[in-house]
C-alpha cells in the first residue's frame, strides 16, 4: 500500500515513491516460488460501447500442485495490486504453502497498468495523453479478474479463493462483495477499505506509527524524532546547515534549495512509514533489505534523549541507515527514487478513485502537522494528470462501513501496521471473520511461514487455512 | 419486458414494437397515484475518467405517505425501466398501496435513455452519431439509481426496498445484489434474470405462450392458430390473398409486398405473446386495451376447430380485434407502430448486453419455426447501430444461476407469464423468496389490488408484504 503522492504541496502528506522503493529494493530474488507466465486478452472499457479495443494482462500459474483427478480443483487466485505481479507472488508464501496443502491452482494476476500488463505500452503514462489513464479504475480490474477467472474455470465447478495483501487485499474484499458466484471467498490482508473520506479520522495512520516507534524500544525514540523535525528546518536554514544535512545522512546530491529540504523531510517521513509497516520480525526484503523488527533497531539509535543538535543529528542518521543502507552497499543516499515507470501507476490511482485522507498532528504524533485539503489535492492531480479525482466513488460502490450483506472475507490486520487504522476490525456477521494479530506488522500473515513468527501470527494462518479449508470443503 | 426485436431478419422471432404500443395505449390516465417530477443529475460515464460530462435523469417523488417524526423513513424505490417511468407509476399499485401501509417515501427513477432521461437530449437515439449509445448499459443504470439513493438518504439511516417488474424487475434483483449497502431488499417481479444464453432453452418462452393459449378456452384455440400460419402464407403468396388479409384484418396499409405479408406475420405473433403476458384477470390497457382474460377472448373465437379457409380467416380477424381494437374506436389496424423514439431503446439494449435467446418449433407450438442465430443477430446489430452484443456480459457480472450469495431479493413470477420460463423457480438459500402465481401473467402481483384478482395474487401480495415489513423491521 502506498499512501498518496502529495509531494510538492502542503497539503497532506508526502509518502511518495514507496512503490519506487519497493522496486527497486526488488523481490527476494532467489524465485523461493516457480511459475509460467501467461498473458490474457481483456477489453480496454468494460463498461461502455464506446470502444471496442483490448489489450492483454499477465498472469502467473502454477498447476504443479494440482491433482489432475480433481474435477473441482480449488484455485487460488491472488488479486494483483499496484506493481510487477511477480513481486507479489514473491512475497504471499501464505498462499503458496496453503496450494500445496489444498492441492490448488495458483494464479497471480497482475493489475492493469503496472508490470507488464500496460493497456498502452511505453505510451500508457504520457501526460500529454491523458485519456490513456481512462481505463485505470478498480471496476475495470475487477471486470478483468472476472473474465480470467471464468477463463480459467472454463464452465467447471472450481472453487476460487481471493488472496490479496494492503491494496490488493482490498481489492480481494471488493472482488467477493461484487462477483460472489466467482469467488468462494477471500483472504483480505491489511485491507484499509475504511480509509475514506468521512469515514475514518485522517490522523489515525501515523498515530498508529507512533505508537508502533513509541513501544519498539523506549519513548524517547519517538521525543527524538519529534525533536528533529525542528532540528532540520533550522539547520536547513542555512546553507552551512543544508551541507551539514547531506553530509551526515551521506546524500547522493546535496541539499541547496529550500525545494530540497522539503523533499528530504518527506523522504525521512515516508522512512518511518515504510519501516512501520515491514516490521517484520525477520530479515526481509519487501520495501527495502531490513534486518528483523526494524523499527527496534532504528530505536535503538535514539534510545537516550538527545540533548545537542550534533548528537541528536548523528543519532538520526544511524537510525535511519537501518532502512537507507542495510547492507551497507550503498554509497550514498538518494532520495530522489520516486521517478520511475511503475509508482506513476498509484499516484494516479490515488488520483481518481483511491482517494485515502491522511494528516497528522504534532502534538498527538511524532509527525510534522499537516492537514488533509482536498481542494488542494484536486487542483494537484488535475495539475498533474488531467483527473478530477471523485472520492466518494469507493463508497458508494463498495459500502463503506455497511458491510452486513458481506460474506466469505477474512480481514486480517497486524496492530502493528498503520494502515490497520483503516481495517475491518469488527465482523458485520458470522460470515466475516476479523483476525487480529497483536504482533503483526502490514500483512505479516500473508508472507511465508518462519521460524521467528510470533504466535499471534502463527495463529492467525492457522485460522485462515481452517476457514478456506472449510470454503472448499462447503463449495 | 419487450422482446429483441429480430425484424426483417429471418432469425430468431419478430416481437418488436411492444414499447410502442405501450406508449400509445398509454397508462391508466385518470392519473391514479400522484407525485411531483424531479431531475438529478448523474454522470454520462460513471466508470471510466475520459469524460465528466453530466445530464439528468428524472425521478417521480411521492412524501405524502410518509411519518416526518420517523428518523428512519423507508424508501420504496421502483428501478425504473424501458419506458416512460409515468407508465410504470401508474401500473404498480402495489408499491403505492405497500407506501400507505409503510408510511413510505415513494421513488419512481427513470431509466437512463427512455422518457425524458436522454442523456443527448433529441440527438440521443441518432444512429449516425453511434457514440452517444455507449453509455447505455444496465451498470451505468444502476449507479444513477445508487447515487440517487445515497442523495435522497443523504447520510441518514433508511431502509431502501427496491420494486420493479419485467426488465424493472432484473434490475431490482441486480440492484440489490450489487449494492446491497444501499437497498435493504428487493422485489423482482417476472425478472427473467435466466433468460440468458447457455443457461435457459431458447425456446421456453413460446412454449409457454403455447400453453397459456391451450388452457384458456379449448385446445381447438391454438390448433387454429397453428393452421393460420400455413393460410397467411398460401394467401400472401397472390395478389387476390393479400388483399383478402388486408380486407380481412382491416389494415389500415394493405399487404403488397412479401415484407407486407413478413410485417403481418411478425405483428400477429407478438400480439400473442403480448396477450399472454398481460392476461389480467380484469380489463386493463397495460400493453392495449383489453378485457379481463383478453386469451380467453381470443379463444372464444377460436372455440371451434376452422376447416375452410375462409372460416378460419373471418375468425382469426375476430380473435385478433380482441387485442387490435377492443375499444371498437379504431378505423383501422396499423401494424407498423415501431417507430417513435422510445422503442429504439429497447432494440438498442437488446443489441448491447440484454442479448436474451428466443426460438420457437412448430411441432410443440402454435409458432412457426425459427431458431435462434447469434451470429445473423448481431450482424444486424452492428447494421443498425454499429454495436458488437456481449452477450455473456450479464452473466459474468450477476451470476446466471450461482445465487448462492445472494440475500433479501423476492423472485415472484406468475406461470401464465411466458417469461417466467427465464426467472427464478428455485431458491438458492433461505434468504431468498420464490413466490409462483399458478394463475398470475406477467408482473400481476405488482399491480393494484382488485376485487377480480384471483387467491393466489393475493396470497403471493400479503407473503410479499410480510417480507418487506420485516426487512423494515430489521433494518
Amino acid at each position: 500500500m502506498i499512501l498518496p503522492d502529495m509531494g510538492g504541496t502542503t497539503v497532506g502528506t508526502a509518502l511518495s515513491a514507496v512503490l519506487g522503493l519497493l522496486l527497486i529494493a526488488g523481490c527476494d530474488c532467489n524465485q523461493k516460488y516457480k511459475y509460467e507466465i501467461k498473458e490474457f486478452q481483456v477489453p480496454l472499457d468494460h463498461f461502455s460501447f464506446l470502444i471496442n479495443a483490448t489489450f492483454n494482462i499477465r498472469y502467473l500459474y502454477n498447476d504443479s500442485f494440482v491433482d489432475k483427478s480433481n474435477a473441482r480443483t480449488p484455485i487460488f487466485f491472488y488479486t494483483g495490486n499496484e506493481g510487477d505481479i511477480e513481486l507479489f507472488a514473491q512475497n504471499t508464501g501464505f498462499l503458496w504453502e496453503q496450494a500445496e496443502r489444498q492441492r490448488a491452482l495458483v494464479i497471480f494476476a497482475e493489475h492493469r497498468y503496472y508490470g507488464k500488463s500496460l493497456p498502452f505500452g511505453s505510451s500508457t503514462f504520457n501526460t500529454s495523453l491523458p485519456e490513456h489513464l481512462a481505463y485505470f479504475t478498480v471496476e475495470q480490474t475487477l471486470e478483468d479478474y472476472a473474465m480470467l477467472i471464468t477463463f480459467l474455470t472454463n464452465d467447471r465447478q472450481m472453487p476460487v479463493v481471493a488472496f490479496g495483501g494492503s491494496y490488493g487485499g482490498m481489492l480481494a474484499a471488493w472482488f467477493r462483495m461484487k462477483y460472489p458466484h466467482l469467488v468462494t471467498g477471500a483472504l483480505a490482508a491489511s485491507a484499509p477499505i475504511l480509509q475514506f473520506s468521512g469515514i475514518t479520522d485522517c490522523d489515525i495512520f501515523y498515530r498508529i506509527v507512533t505508537s508502533v516507534f513509541q513501544n519498539a524500544y523506549n519513548t524517547n525514540c519517538t521525543a527524538n524524532i519529534a525533536k528533529s523535525w525542528k532540528l532540520f528546518e533550522t539547520l536547513g536554514a542555512s546553507e552551512a546547515g543544508k551541507k551539514q544535512i547531506s553530509d551526515a545522512f551521506h546524500l547522493c546530491n546535496a541539499l541547496k534549495t529550500d525545494e530540497d529540504l522539503k523533499k528530504f523531510l518527506d523522504y525521512v517521513e515516508e522512512v518511518y512509514s515504510n519501516l512501520a509497516m515491514v516490521n517484520y520480525p525477520y530479515n526481509s526484503s519487501f520495501l527495502a533489505p531490513l534486518p528483523a523488527y526494524p523499527v527496534r533497531q532504528v530505536c535503538y539509535y535514539l534510545r537516550e534523549l538527545q540533548t545537542t543538535d550534533a548528537d541528536l543529528l548523528h543519532a538520526m542518521s544511524s537510525a535511519l541507515a537501518v532502512y537507507t543502507n542495510y547492507t551497507q552497499s550503498a554509497k550514498c543516499l538518494d532520495i530522489s527514487v520516486n521517478s520511475n515507470a511503475d509508482d506513476s501507476g498509484w499516484n494516479i490511482q490515488s488520483c481518481n478513485q483511491m482517494v485515502m485522507p491522511i494528516c497528522s498532528n504534532s502534538s498527538e504524533t511524532m509527525f510534522r502537522t499537516s492537514s488533509w485539503n482536498f481542494k488542494d489535492y484536486a487542483e494537484k492531480c488535475y495539475k498533474n494528470y488531467r483527473l478530477t479525482p471523485k472520492p466518494y466513488d469507493i463508497i458508494l460502490r463498495y459500502g463503506g462501513r455497511n458491510l452486513e450483506a458481506t460474506t466469505n472475507i477474512i480481514f486480517s490486520n497486524g496492530l502493528l501496521d498503520p494502515w490497520s487504522g483503516g481495517g475491518v476490525l469488527q465482523s458485520p456477521n458470522d460470515k466475516v471473520f476479523v483476525i487480529i494479530l497483536p504482533e503483526g506488522a502490514h500483512h505479516l500473515d500473508l508472507r511465508h511461514s518462519d521460524p521467528a513468527d510470533p504466535p499471534s501470527v502463527r495463529d492467525a494462518r492457522e485460522k485462515e487455512a481452517a476457514i478456506i479449508a472449510r470454503w472448499i470443503q462447503d463449495f
